[in-house]
């Protein structure tokens, strides 16, 4: 089996979140595969069943979509953000790959500086081991908060 | 000896801040050895040692309690709380149990979205193996600020 | 090769922040080596090439005459820090060395118990093994505010 242990996926964040942080966000789908699931959803939402979010893609390609749409919209570039990500914690292992669920948070830095929690949740992912590379098949980012930014435009 | 390492020490703490912030809180005890203690206090009288705190539990049973209270007084609902917590450092392992200190950052998430720090601090442990588990012999959360919540309902 | 691995260097950051938030200050240039880099700059500046940053020293002396102003300043005692950090994400690993980033926040606790994200960014970081221990051997954090604290006391 595939080494899934939670310090393998902690790496797999740190890589994830530098990503978005370090604004090079055009390399952010890249952490999913090809058919994959990613949305944003309120716990609320979440809880009922109500899986379709804020945020829905289920493929790359529409990750990269989201990307050109957050680069022509000129949102991202405003301000700075930060993830905070906790420790992930593997609910299931298997040879299809691993559930895990992992806190985070965001801070959102203005560009006077004032810094805020823009977000905070925890990811439910699905993540798998493709050639020796892990990737989400899914990741479900689960918001505290029942207010969703609506520009929400940079990814959790 | 049993294994103390900081990896399994962290999962520990991820599974414990899962319980809290997913409203699981009736597992929360289940955390803790039978005649454990649990004790939230300012750092400021941490550092002079006085011991009792804000709470004080030195059993399970009293935790249930707490828990019920908690229940019946309903606030626990009314809000969503987020733990961030970093890595433990093993300060002190032995046969008898590992020592440890770990950081933690609590944000409240208010029904109308607006999210602020709740709490910091660091917590101050204890940690045992019981039968191939880790559980908190003793959790002090020492907390940074003097101002604690006078209705901190939610366990740290 | 020393082992840099990413659990190891999140166990240097772990004690690294403990020293700091538990106000241990006098061993925080222990951390260094001898001729270490040791800045603070914002993500624009250092962005652009700007090196020398809001804090800037290139030796552990100058960096316990910084401990000195700072306790003679007397600002440190006023308020309580947090630092809370990621996970390591080790970029370069050599006979030398390892280069990592790391991301931070750091919360101020005002003596009113008001709490407040002081700073949030990233460590860039030269890592080397000294006899068994791991040192700075140049930790620049990258803050992503414009608006750095002027008094800036602690160490980030």
């Amino acid at each position: 089996m595939a080494d899934f242990s939670s310090e393998r996926l902690s790496v797999l964040n740190a890589e994830y979140v530098r990503c978005i942080d370090n604004d090079a966000v055009e390399q952010w789908p890249d952490f999913f595969v090809e058919r994959c699931l990613y949305v944003v959803n309120t716990a609320d939402n979440y809880a009922q069943g109500m899986q379709a979010g804020v945020i829905y893609a289920d493929s790359r390609a529409m990750l990269h979509d989201r990307v050109s749409a957050l680069r022509d919209a000129n949102i991202y570039e405003q301000h700075r953000y930060r993830h905070i990500v906790g420790t992930p914690l593997v609910l299931e292992r298997s040879e299809e790959g691993a559930q895990a669920e992992t806190p985070f948070l965001v801070v959102r830095i203005m560009r006077d500086g004032q810094t805020d929690v823009f977000a905070s949740g925890r990811y439910v992912d699905r993540i798998v081991d493709e050639a020796g590379t892990l990737k989400f098949a899914e990741r479900i980012a689960v918001c505290d908060s029942h207010n969703i930014d609506t520009l929400l435009a940079i990814p959790l």
